[in-house]
């Protein structure tokens, strides 16, 4: 290693690339616990699981990311040492297309498929915008029934009730884009305007009726000066297009789309899952250009905080839909498929507001007197261990004050001493953490050296573990 | 989407890159298992987790795999737009020290993490041989105590325990990077020639003395004719390497290295870490070129059928050791560390043959005999979740004889039917699907329908959840 040291001119900074993070026990913990709840439910429906690699073929995932104006298209690519490209996944939906177009003959159809793992994306990153998320998706390929898709809205209530939302807390909004295709029509929009169409209507919630129809018509500028090609829709265009933002859909009624919706809801109804739950929503647009029938989006009703402290309404933590054409990318049949993708990452931090924690065990911390006699703490940790007990010897070279400090730092509940004293005499001192910093707060230094007296006992060695059980329930 | 549909020259082929592949239910189950098991040890041992991105910039990466002489040093590697170089991780170690670097004033030290997430390596695939793979790692920073690394084998043989391994079955092998050094240094073997030095002795479980002897000598030709190039070292100074390997270490009795490795043994002796778990072994190397001091390497002793059905000795699961210059790469000082990391593919692979399965839990299938009723069969598969059980009603749009051949196939334990004159009687038919399968199978035609019969009862709706409890409880 000796020569490849660094000098100052060829040291490495320790930084991060763009757009990247590196994450925490409190919020690995936290999305463990998200995740292990929606694993939960989707295998109790019979979901079973698939993981994909990070890399396909570039043309077998396709191009399907709504930002289509920049040049890599969004996807972090590289070409393979054979000159084939290969990208890294940008969802889990492509993969999935890519794995039943592959083994079509051997699912069990409707093939019912969940996977979590995590997705990149090569945008600009920003605040609370990474270019590495994880998403959890829920698919369900081989039927064309309004069964398999009130399942899926079925499921996700189930999944946001499972992780604490309560009825009113999240609502689930159910359109078709057979319905939009069928105003366009109307409309006698060109299909090459189409998916420029549904970005701007996607942008309702946020921009209003006003915006909106400027990214119809001319365009728009931004507070920031931007301004985005409008899709160059006249006024007997556009008119239509806004009324089914604004829910005005009667003309719709006896259409097919419409049919569609209603037998989801129907089914969602005699199920138990009412209007608190899912609605037909026409303003529900979802960006991919890829959906065939309905679309889906889960959102949360209450206000958040979000990363700059600002409170807003979270929106959108979930969403689908129904996706005939892309098994057919490479198979050239159409094969039906439905499928709902979680944000597990935007969840988790609307989550949090609500309390949602991730906390590892009480840590118990042994400290090392005396090297020579190190293994008596390694046998401590043994016992409390078997007692079911996170604990840990300390394995520095630090003094014991070095040790305290650790101890601290860790967050510990409580640390164990056993000096040269104590070793004599078969005890051992047992130091509760949380109250000495809870007695220490409120008084002066000798009355905190009372205090700290105060939070600790001594033992008999033999007692050890039955007396550190005994404090960690009143904790 | 009807524009984007494929024409025939343009059709993607369904096909996963090559050195990828994706893996079904079994396989996840299982794994998700042993990485639960692992966490759980490792947790308890109070290390907390973390979790870096996929991507680091190429130079913070540094180039530390073993495999020198491809050009692309075995790192998936692409340019950000601000031509900045990223690559994706080939280890988990890398990350960390980065990591480290960047945090060090923030960390509780020693600084004890745990990692698990998948490594990419871009090198040439083979069977059995992967791009994309999983580690989980464990490494404590800022000590430079033997209870640093004895801790971290006794966590890896509680481990390896805890996954089933009874004592005996595996070994853990310890040595020290020191103890080589001593002996380069005593042989006059040139710094720069160490590196290929240490990867010909890595190969002496698989090529022998002779092997060995080649390889670090002129060079040697494997059995398919390809000639690797030797070290060049002359028989004076291949002679005390080989006596190492063969374990011949009087020499060096009295040295620091050898100091180290018997302070480590004594803690682990004291803790009742004897010789049936962790041994010195002077032939244990590891191939990768930061290691400092201890190098350990836990291996399997029983033999495992590999993927071509021989019977071979499987060899290392876990590895790790020390390396006290990977953080000073950033900083420009010494950061003592220590860590071992598990291949989990692998472990998985050799721990299947003990009998270590991955299975969902039992599954119910209520078929749909009538659409306008499938509500009923929603409602029954609510009941039967609401008591734990793994319940689905068919989605698709198949007939019955479909709906039950898509049952067998998902390999569901229970079959439920309402057809409309047991809905008329308030009744249900359960299938026991195995104990039908069972008796289908050694009887002519006639005497299986009557098997077919026994296999499966009527009962009352209400009773459904109760019936299929109790069948569950027997099979």
């Amino acid at each position: 290693m000796s020569d490849s040291r660094p000098t100052k001119a060829t040291k490495p900074k320790a930084r991060l690339p763009r757009g990247f993070r590196d994450r925490g026990a409190a919020e690995i913990a936290a999305e463990r616990r998200v995740i292990e709840t929606i694993r939960g439910v989707y295998e109790a429906y019979g979901f079973q699981p698939l993981e994909t690699p990070a890399f396909e073929y570039t043309d077998a995932l396709g191009k399907f990311l709504p930002d289509v104006d920049r040049p890599n298209e969004g996807v972090f690519s590289l070409k393979d040492d054979d000159e084939q490209w290969l990208s890294l996944r940008y969802d889990l939906t492509a993969p999935l297309a890519r794995h039943v177009a592959a083994n079509f003959q051997n699912l069990a159809k409707p093939y019912r498929r969940y996977q979590v793992g995590p997705v990149w994306r090569n945008e600009k990153p920003g605040p609370g915008r990474y270019r590495e998320f994880l998403q959890f998706d829920a698919d369900t390929v081989g039927s064309a029934s309004p069964s398999a898709d009130a399942e899926l809205l079925m499921m996700l209530s189930d999944t946001l009730e499972a992780l604490g939302l309560k009825r009113g807390e999240y609502i689930v909004k159910l359109n078709s884009r057979k319905l939009l295709d069928a105003v366009m029509n109307d409309a006698g929009i060109d299909p090459s305007r189409r998916g420029t169409v549904l970005r701007a209507m996607d942008k309702f919630d946020r921009l209003g009726e006003r915006g909106v129809r400027l990214l119809l018509g001319e365009g728009r500028k931004d507070e920031s000066g931007d301004f985005t090609k409008g899709a160059g829709l006249d006024a007997a265009q556009t008119d239509p297009v806004m009324e089914l933002l604004l829910g005005k859909t009667e003309r719709y009624q006896g259409s097919a789309a419409m049919q569609d919706l209603l037998a989801i809801k129907a089914l969602l109804t005699e199920c138990g899952y009412g209007e608190d739950r899912v609605v037909i929503d026409s303003s529900t647009i979802r960006g991919l250009d890829y959906y065939t029938g309905a679309v889906f989006e889960a959102q949360l009703t209450f206000p958040v905080q979000n990363e700059a402290g600002e409170t807003v309404v979270f929106g959108s933590v979930a969403g689908g839909g129904r996706y005939d054409d892309l098994v057919a990318r490479f198979t050239g049949q159409t094969v039906p498929a439905t499928g709902v993708s979680i944000g597990v990452s935007r969840l988790i931090s609307a989550l949090s507001s609500r309390g949602l924690s991730g906390e590892l065990a009480p840590l118990v911390v042994v400290t090392v007197m005396d090297k020579a006699e190190a293994a008596r703490s390694f046998q401590m940790v043994t016992e409390l261990r078997q007692a079911g007990i996170r604990a840990e010897a300390y394995v520095g070279t630090g003094k014991f004050g070095d040790q305290m400090k650790y101890a601290d730092k860790r967050g510990a509940a409580i640390a164990v001493i056993e000096g040269g004293d104590e070793r004599a005499k078969g005890e051992v001192t047992i130091k509760d953490l949380a109250l000495g910093a809870e007695l220490a707060k409120s008084v002066e230094s000798r009355a905190a050296w009372v205090a700290n007296r105060q939070a600790q006992i001594s033992v008999k060695r033999d007692a050890l573990v039955a007396e550190i059980k005994t404090l960690l329930r009143k904790g």
